[in-house]
């Protein structure tokens, strides 16, 4: 590894001073510069963009035969492009920006990649929610024309839009962007490099393609510097994208010795577990009730939102906690684990989930002979209206707790597992962030393993991109784990089903495994 | 090597046909035509170009998993690029253009890739003549504001102009060229490229790039298929270009182990001698008689200008051809050689090059004190007026014609070799084509090898590009080309000039160099 007067060492710039060329030495300039660097880079082979060529022999001059260099590595091949020179004695930012691409949610992160300094954070919807709230709804408006290109379109345009808002917050220039490193679900990846993801969700399920070579921002329509390189995460299949490579390079997963898993959950659960010699994946559908899709109450974590709750065993109060402390208006996953946990410890539900009326007493109430459970009462929230959960909601989230214990239970089973071998347990997302891992045992989503097991990753998948941009090793552990993960195929066979029945029962048919749950007698 | 349905097996065109899809191999479609790529083109790494990987998943399902492909390897790594695809079952044409740009004249030629049969082929003057006719010209101009920008525009202009009208000649469209290779001197590529040349004529004569990477056309902003690809062959240093380079390539000099000799002859005099395991190239200045650039009735070759002649020993009756046999109007340069060996040997001219009164007679004037020839008179020639050549452009040709030499001599000489050595004499250019090899060894011009050693190589610099066009191999001929080469500088010392001297008497001081050359006696 190489010290230079950066502060990344392993970063993607680079500072070079040259031998001055004389009549003994008339070595053409790109030439002498690319002998440098390939010391410097340990490499056989640099490539110089032709912008930066064409002012080569000017700057070269003017800076003493001396350069900041933006340089990027080939995916997996051993070639470098020089995209960038700078003057080395003045502060000028080389920028790099992140982006976790995600179906509802868009984050972008602007970072100093001499230093690695973040200099800005922002999110915003993604723009073709305006087409489908989903995955399924973007693919299928892609048959219709020009669909794709629309698709496509919007979310560039976006990007284009909030990258130039930030840098101009920071006070730099779109040009002084010359690195992005994105991560996004195989659909969100598609559909931003404009290949049609028709394929994907049609038997046999084939993506266009799993590891994007790097290419230039304006191949891709982006606004930065045209010169600037775009390194998209791959993606392993259809159903298990770059967002949870981003994940495993994030949490250390793929360079540990002990067993860890990584979970990842939204409308599908994503799971990987292994360590630095072996990792293996799976994915599946685990209902929309964890991501607040669902129940009528139910919304995307923001202000006013239920994150958290508890209810006094001894006096049935509901205690809620909402984002930024506003009245409440909804409740996102992590609260309705809460709620669940809680309904379920203190016997207002039973084994099964079912409203047990003679414990919830007046808080029930019968619409349309649907039963409803008040969880705050008119005066007491947001909207005006009470918030009422209905046992519909309820069964929803029982069956996408079960569907998330049961892809546990089959993934670590196929390696011979049993959960208490894990030391860590990983959990990606604002899900992971705010989940009350206590909760998510008492119900019986996560195994019962000690509490300090689970770790929040937090934003996994923007922190992945992140470490792209201010390491050039990261790229290697991208393909290393790329390399060593095996895709376990979901076939939703009867093993499957029986263990999927198993588990929806709260917290499990075999209590012996939950043996950390107690549920008050009444 | 491989076959396949191609004419050309070690061309850029490849066809594939790929296993179909399935659940039990869901690989990615650009994954799975890599797969099969690699394996056909015996390397680890393909890369897809955007515009291609948009394209594809339609294309290999419309096509039954198969394509016709363009590949492109990297210059010295073992990366390809697939840059176009077509259906293997139609002929649509994969067009290839090579660009032998010169500094008065441009030829172009277009090549069916996958074939190698040649389509077109046409040529036009340099429009940077329009700035300045030679190098050093155009070189100054690029000093001007917005000077280099102009040159850069005017060839790239005309190249757009020219190869869009061959296309609509041939009957194809220009985004059916995939791939140009050029050859041009050190300053000709340098301002295709948009590349400053001022520093290829300071000392210490430092190039902005001896090896350009390939580039796509449209960095360029060449109007061929945008993902065309352009490779330059690279130069040497300053003084010794890619048209050079093409010429080694063309004449096979670095594949025989005879040693043999390359001499390109223009106002620079281009030499390179060697064989299969080393190079030596020098380059020196000529003088531009050789090229009919200074003589008053010296011009380049074109209808009616004298392109051979004889002067009979007896009658001392001067036998002029002209091309295409046109009441003559000027002389170029394998006339102009004609002329000075005939001269020579009728006695019309003395060992000095002087013209002798009492031999030429009454075709021998003075005007302004200056004796002056009379070639052709006004009653015969196709300007109304007689053509005349001074002494002066005598002196100028056998200055010459000994740097010719003396380049010869010390070429030869630093290898510890004597002329006679050599086997094969390659001369290249229409020179080559054109001079007469026993009229150029009268005059000392070329040593004195039996005529059959003098081989004319045609347009050396046109013909290495075509390769370039149909043969991956011959890019790695051009590394070993460059790797081999050792450059000589000339250094014009005391040693130089006593030789120079020497060179400058008909054919040469040392009248035992030159056994085959006798004179008349008069």
């Amino acid at each position: 590894m190489d010290m230079d007067a950066c502060g990344v060492a392993d970063g993607w710039v680079r500072n070079v001073s040259l031998s001055l060329p004389s009549l003994q030495d008339n070595t053409a300039d790109a030439d002498r510069l690319k002998n440098q660097l390939k010391r410097q880079l340990h490499t056989e082979k640099v490539e110089i963009d032709l912008s930066v060529l064409q002012e080569l022999p000017f700057r070269l001059r003017d800076w003493g035969y001396a350069a900041r260099c933006v340089v990027v590595k080939k995916r997996d091949a051993d070639l470098w492009h020089l995209t960038g020179i700078s003057n080395p004695l003045e502060s000028q930012r080389m920028v790099g920006v992140a982006v976790d691409l995600g179906t509802s949610r868009v984050v972008i992160r602007l970072v100093e990649m001499s230093k690695g300094a973040i200099l800005f954070e922002g999110s915003f919807d993604n723009p073709q929610l305006r087409v489908g709230p989903d995955v399924l709804t973007r693919i299928h408006a892609c048959d219709q024309p020009g669909g794709l290109e629309k698709l496509n379109r919007m979310i560039i345009d976006e990007l284009n839009r909030r990258i130039r808002n930030a840098c101009k917050v920071c006070g730099f220039h779109t040009s002084d962007v010359y690195f992005m490193a994105l991560a996004g679900n195989t659909t969100m990846t598609h559909l931003f490099m404009g290949l049609s993801p028709r394929w994907l969700i049609r038997e046999p399920y084939i993506p266009v393609i799993n590891s994007p070579d790097i290419q230039k921002a304006d191949a891709y329509g982006l606004q930065i510097n045209p010169a600037a390189r775009v390194f998209i995460l791959p993606n392993i299949g259809s159903y298990f994208g770059g967002d949870l490579i981003a994940g495993i390079l994030h949490s250390g997963l793929s360079r540990q010795p002990d067993p860890a898993i990584l979970v990842d959950v939204g409308t599908n659960a994503e799971v990987v577990l292994g360590n630095d010699s072996w990792l293996v994946a799976c994915a599946g559908a685990a209902g929309p009730a964890l991501e607040g899709g669902v129940a009528r109450i139910g919304m995307m974590a923001g202000p006013g939102v239920i994150d958290r709750l508890r209810i006094d065993p001894e006096t049935q109060e509901f205690q809620i906690h909402t984002i930024d402390e506003m009245l409440p208006i909804g409740i996102c996953g992590s609260g309705m684990i809460d709620l669940a946990a809680n309904l379920f410890l203190t016997g207002m539900i039973d084994l099964r989930g079912r409203f047990v009326p003679e414990v919830c007493g007046k808080k029930l109430a019968t619409q349309s002979r649907i039963p409803y459970l008040e969880i705050v009462s008119a005066d007491e929230s947001g909207t005006g209206q009470p918030l009422m959960l209905s046992q519909a909601d309820m069964d929803s989230l029982i069956r996408s707790k079960a569907a998330m214990y049961t892809i546990l239970e089959t993934l670590t089973e196929s390696v011979g597992m049993v959960p208490a071998d894990l030391k860590t347990f990983h959990v990606a997302g604002t899900f992971g962030a705010f989940i009350d891992p206590v909760s998510a045992v008492t119900i019986g989503m996560l195994p019962d393993l000690p509490p300090k097991t689970f770790q929040s990753l937090g934003n996994s998948s923007l922190e992945g991109a992140t470490k792209v941009l201010t390491s050039c090793e990261s790229m290697t552990a991208i393909e290393e784990i790329k390399e060593k993960i095996t895709y376990l195929e979901l076939n939703v066979n009867q093993m499957f089903m029986n263990r999927f029945s198993a588990a929806k029962f709260l917290p499990h048919t075999d209590r012996s495994r939950f043996p950390s749950v107690t549920i008050a007698q009444h």
